[in-house]
C-alpha cells in the first residue's frame, strides 16, 4: 500500500516542521468559502442537524448493548439528542486486542497513510464538527471551528510526523563486526520497535478533539489500538473523528476496531476500571489533577493535561491599551475555559511603567475593567469571543467567585445580552475581576475555572515572578504572560520560569494571545511541572508508546 | 572553551554509531601491554594497593563528617581498607544545587568537553579500576579490567553522545512567521532544554561502574548535577571515576561539586532518604524490584534496573557441543552474577533435535553437567571465568538452593580449588543445576541471584516459548537466549518475546554469549518489562532528564 506521493509530501513538510519550529499548517483554519467552498457552511450545519436526530451509526460498532447520549447544547439550553453505541468494556477490550495484534505488523508507511486519509476526511466535515463542538462545548463559531477542527487535525498529523520519524530512528537490521584477532565476530542483529498494546484515551468536555487526537493519532502510528473514551458532555466532535479513522482503516483493508469510540454516563463512567484494566498498557488523559495524578501512579505509559495556575507578569510596556487589549481578550475568551487562560495578574504596587510615566495599580485595574466591558458589550465580537460556559458548575464557581474568594471585586459577572443571535437561551457568564494581595496566596493558588481572574498587588517585580514560579512549580502552569520593556528583567522573567517548565510568551499584543498556541512549533504543556507529565508533541510523547527490541544472531 | 577537535571525533563517532548500531568502541578492551604499555597493569596493581592504605582523598569535597568504608575482598577475604569522606545529605544536596545553576548554564559543547575528558582521564586508571573492581565485586581480572574499564566508558560516552544529539534536536531560536492576510504576524521564538535538577545515582555490588556511569554521565550532559551514591561493598571503582570527573571539571574551570561522591554503610543506608528528597529530582537505581518499585512511584524522572528472570529456549541445534558449551560458559559467567545470566533453561520432553538425530532431556542435562565440570576443573580458565561470590548472601543461596528449590539436583555446587593462585582465602561456589518441570512456576519465578540453573521440562517449545514470555512479563527479563533451526519457530520466538519486550539472542556459539552487550549497539534493558523501566541508551533515557520550554515574543 504504502503512501502515496501527495501523503509523502504532507508527512515530509510535517516532519520538517518539527525541526524548524517555523510556521506550518497542513489544514487552513480560515471557514472561508474560497478554501472549503460556498455551501460548506450551510451543508456542515445541515449535517449537524441530522446528526441530532438520534443513532450515530457510522461507526460500524456493531453488537452494541445499549444506545446512550446525555449532550447538552449550552446554547440552546436542549439536548443535543444524538446518541451513540455502547459495550461493555470487554467487549471493547477484545475488540481492541484483537486489532493490535494485526496492526502491530503493519508497516510504519501504511499506518502514516491510513492516519493521513483520516485527516483528510476529517477535514471534508470540519464545518458538521464545528456546530457539534459549539454546541457541546459552548465554544464561539470560530474557536469552534478552527481549534476544533483544522489545528485539532494539525496537532495529529504533528503526533504522526513524529512517531513515523521515531519509528526509523535505528535501523531494522545491520550487521555487527567486532575483530577478535585473528578473525571477525559477525552477528546479525535486527531492532524492532514493539508497541505497547492496548491504548486508552480519555477526553476532556471543553477541547474534545483538539486535546484528544495527539494521543488517539501518537498511539495509532506507533502500532497501538485505541479506544476513545470522550468526556460525556462532549462526545460528537470526537465521534466524528473516530468515525473517519475507521472508514479509512476500513478503506485501506484493515481492521477498523484499531480505533473504537467507548460512551459513558455521568452517572455510570467507564475511565477509571478500563485504565486499570491489565491489558490497557497506555492512557492518554485532560482533565482534572485527581483523577489525572491518579493515573500516573498506574503501571502503564501514562500522557496527563491535569489543571495549572497561569499566571501574567505586568512589569512594563510600550503600550499600556495594546497590552490591556490583548490580556483582557485573553481572559474573555471562550470564558476563560482554556488551559492556556490566565488567571493571575501579578502587579507590583508601584504600578507599570510606560513611556508615558507610572501607570499605577488602579489605573491598570480600571483600564482592565474598561476594555473588558467594551468587548462584551460590543454585539459584533464579545459574545462570539466570549461563547458560553460549558457547564453548570462552572457558572456557579463564577457568580460565586466574589463571595467564595473575598476580595475587592473589581468587576461583576453578568450574562450576555440575550438579544444576541444564538444567545436567547444561551449559558454566559462574562469575566470577574477580583483584586487580592501577595499575601493571598491561599485563594490564587487554585485553578478557578472559568472567567475568573485575580490582580494581585506584589512588592514589585520580582516578587510577581517568584510568585509566578512556585504557583507554577507547586501547583503547575501551562502559559505564562509578561510585559517588560526591560531586557534583564525578561531575560530573570524566562530563566525562573524555565526553572518551573513553563513557557512564557512577552509583550503579546495585536492578534496573538497568551492562550494560543501552534502545532509544529509551540509545546503545549511541557511535561515538566504539576499541570501535566506530557507535550504536544516532543520525542518522549511518541517514545513512550512502543519499546525498542533486538534480535540478534551470529551470521 | 568547546571541544578539541580530537573530542570532536569521538563524539560525531558515538553518535554515528548510535545510528548504525555497528560495532563501535571508544576504549580498547584488551588488557594488552602493547595498547596500554608494558607497565600498565603492574602500575595499576601498585595503585591499588596504594589506595587500599587508607583515605581516599583525592576527590577533594572538603568539610567531611568522618572517614568510612567497608568493602571486603572476596579472594582475600580481608577488608579492602580504603575509607572515602563522608557528609550530610544537607551538605551534598546544598552543593549539588548550586553547582547545578552554574552547569545548567554550560553549552552542550563544554558540558561534552569536560565529560569525554574525564572517560580520557579514567581510562588511564582502567588496570587500577581493575583491581579495584575484582576486589568488591570478586570478578575474574578480564572481566574487571573489560567490563568496569572500557566498557563502562564506552557506555559512558554512549550516553554523552544520546544526550548531546538529543539537546540539539530543536532550534535555539526560529523566526515564525504566519500570514495573516494583510500581514504576517511575526514571532520570534527560542526553546531551551531546561535540566531538572540534582540527580542521585545509586549503584549496586556487582557493576560498580558499568551500571552507574550511563546515568552519570547523562545526568551530566543535560546539565543536572549528580550526587553518586555506590552500593558500600563496591564504592571505589566510582570512587575513582568521580574522582577523575571532578579534575576535569576543575580543570576546565567549572565547580567540581557538580558530581559529588556520597558514601554510607550498611547499617546507615542514606539512598531513600536522598531519593525522597524534594531537591532531588532524578534518580538512577540497579539494586532489587522492592526497592527499585518503589522509587519508580517517586514523583520524579526514575530510571531503574531491576531484577529479571532470563530465560533459554533450546529447540533444535546444528551443534550440540558447541551449543552446551555456549550456554555453560554463561551460567559459569562470574557465578551467574550479571543481571544478563541466564537462569531458566527450557527443555521439551521430547528432546533436542541435532542433525545426528533428537538428543533426550536426560542427555543434555549430563552435557551440560560434563561441560560445567571440564571448564570449572579447568584451573586455567575454571576460576578466572566464575571469579568468586561478592557477598555471603548469595553463597548461601547457592549452597542452600538445592534443599530450598527441591527438584532433582544435576550438579551440585562445590568451591573452587584453594590453590589457583588469587583463590587461597576466596570464597567461590561453582553452578548448580537443579531439575524442574513446567508445572514448578512458583519455583523458578523468582530471580536466584548467583550461580544456579534450572533445567526445565516442559511438554514441547511452544510450552517452552509461553513460559519464557510469562516469567518476562510478569517478573522482568533482561536477556533470553534461544537455540533453534527452524526458521518460522525463530520467528515465533522472536515475536513472542518482543511482545513481553525482551531481547534474543538466537543459536550462539563461540565467542559470544547471552550475558554481553556491547554500547552503541544492544540496548541493555528495554525498559518494557518489569525488569527495569530504562534502557542504556534509548532516546528516552536522556529525553527524560530534561524539559524543552519555549519563550515567545512578537518581533
Amino acid at each position: 500500500m504504502g503512501l502515496t506521493t501527495a501523503q509523502k509530501e504532507i508527512l515530509d513538510k510535517a516532519i520538517e516542521a518539527l525541526h524548524t519550529r517555523v510556521f506550518h499548517a497542513q489544514y487552513p483554519e480560515h471557514p472561508s468559502p474560497a478554501i472549503y467552498g460556498e455551501t460548506a457552511d450551510e451543508e456542515g450545519k445541515n449535517a449537524f442537524k441530522q446528526l441530532r436526530k438520534g443513532k450515530f451509526e457510522e461507526l460500524q460498532q456493531s453488537g452494541e448493548e445499549a444506545w446512550v447520549g446525555e449532550e447538552h447544547s449550552p446554547y440552546f439550553d436542549e439536548p443535543v439528542g444524538t446518541t451513540y453505541p455502547q459495550f461493555s468494556n470487554d467487549v471493547l477490550l477484545e475488540r481492541a486486542e484483537k486489532a493490535f495484534h494485526s496492526w502491530r505488523k503493519v508497516s510504519k508507511e501504511d499506518r502514516a497513510a491510513v492516519l493521513i486519509d483520516s485527516l483528510e476526511r476529517f477535514s471534508k466535515r470540519f464545518f458538521e464538527n464545528a456546530y457539534a463542538t459549539m454546541h457541546t462545548t459552548g465554544q464561539g463559531y470560530m474557536m469552534a471551528f478552527q481549534a476544533s477542527g483544522p489545528h485539532a487535525a494539525d496537532r495529529a498529523l504533528e503526533a504522526v510526523a513524529a512517531g513515523y520519524e521515531e519509528l526509523g530512528r535505528f535501523p531494522e537490521k545491520a550487521v555487527w563486526e567486532k575483530p577478535m584477532g585473528k578473525y571477525n565476530l559477525t552477528i546479525n542483529k535486527e531492532w524492532r520497535a514493539v508497541p505497547k498494546g492496548i491504548g486508552l484515551v480519555i477526553g476532556c468536555s471543553t477541547f474534545p478533539t483538539w486535546n484528544s487526537v495527539p494521543g488517539v493519532y501518537a498511539n495509532m502510528i506507533t502500532g497501538n489500538s485505541v479506544i476513545v473514551k470522550p468526556h460525556p458532555g462532549a462526545v460528537l466532535p470526537m465521534a466524528i473523528v473516530v468515525a473517519e479513522i475507521r472508514n479509512a482503516l476500513r478503506s485501506a483493508g484493515f481492521d477498523p476496531e484499531v480505533c473504537q469510540l467507548a460512551v459513558d454516563t455521568k452517572d455510570k463512567p467507564i475511565a477509571k476500571e478500563l485504565a486499570e484494566h491489565p491489558k490497557v498498557k497506555l492512557v492518554d488523559f485532560t482533565g482534572n489533577s485527581e483523577f489525572g495524578s491518579y493515573l500516573e501512579s498506574l503501571p502503564k505509559a501514562v500522557f496527563t493535561e491535569k489543571t495549572g495556575v497561569n499566571s501574567m507578569i505586568l512589569d512594563s510596556t510600550d503600550n499600556l491599551d495594546k497590552m490591556i487589549q490583548n490580556i483582557t481578550f485573553s481572559v474573555a475568551l471562550y470564558s476563560g475555559q482554556m488551559c492556556t487562560a490566565p488567571q493571575n495578574f501579578f502587579i507590583p504596587e508601584g504600578g507599570v511603567k510606560t513611556p508615558e510615566g507610572v501607570v499605577s495599580f488602579d489605573e491598570v485595574a480600571q483600564k482592565i475593567v474598561e476594555f473588558t466591558n467594551g468587548l462584551i458589550d460590543n454585539p459584533k465580537a464579545g459574545p462570539f469571543v466570549a461563547g458560553t460556559i460549558q457547564n453548570p458548575l462552572t457558572a456557579e464557581r463564577t457568580t460565586s467567585a466574589a463571595k467564595s474568594i473575598g476580595g475587592k471585586v473589581r468587576l461583576e459577572t453578568r450574562s450576555i445580552e440575550q438579544s444576541v443571535p444564538y444567545f436567547k437561551n444561551a449559558r454566559t457568564q462574562t469575566p470577574t475581576y477580583i483584586e487580592l494581595t501577595a499575601a493571598d496566596k491561599d485563594k490564587f493558588s487554585k485553578e478557578m475555572f472559568g472567567p475568573i481572574a485575580f490582580l494581585i498587588k506584589t512588592k514589585d517585580t520580582r516578587e510577581s515572578v517568584a510568585l509566578a514560579r512556585e504557583m507554577a512549580e507547586t501547583y503547575g502552569a501551562i502559559s505564562c504572560g509578561a510585559y517588560t520593556t526591560d531586557e534583564e528583567m525578561k531575560e530573570y522573567i524566562a530563566d525562573e520560569m524555565s526553572l518551573a517548565a513553563t513557557p512564557v510568551s512577552f509583550n503579546l499584543t495585536g492578534q496573538i494571545f497568551v492562550n494560543q498556541n501552534a502545532a509544529f512549533s509551540d509545546f503545549h504543556v511541557t511535561g515538566g511541572n504539576p499541570a501535566g507529565n506530557a507535550s504536544f508533541t516532543n520525542p518522549d510523547y511518541v517514545n513512550r508508546r512502543f519499546t525498542w527490541v533486538g534480535m540478534r544472531e551470529p551470521a
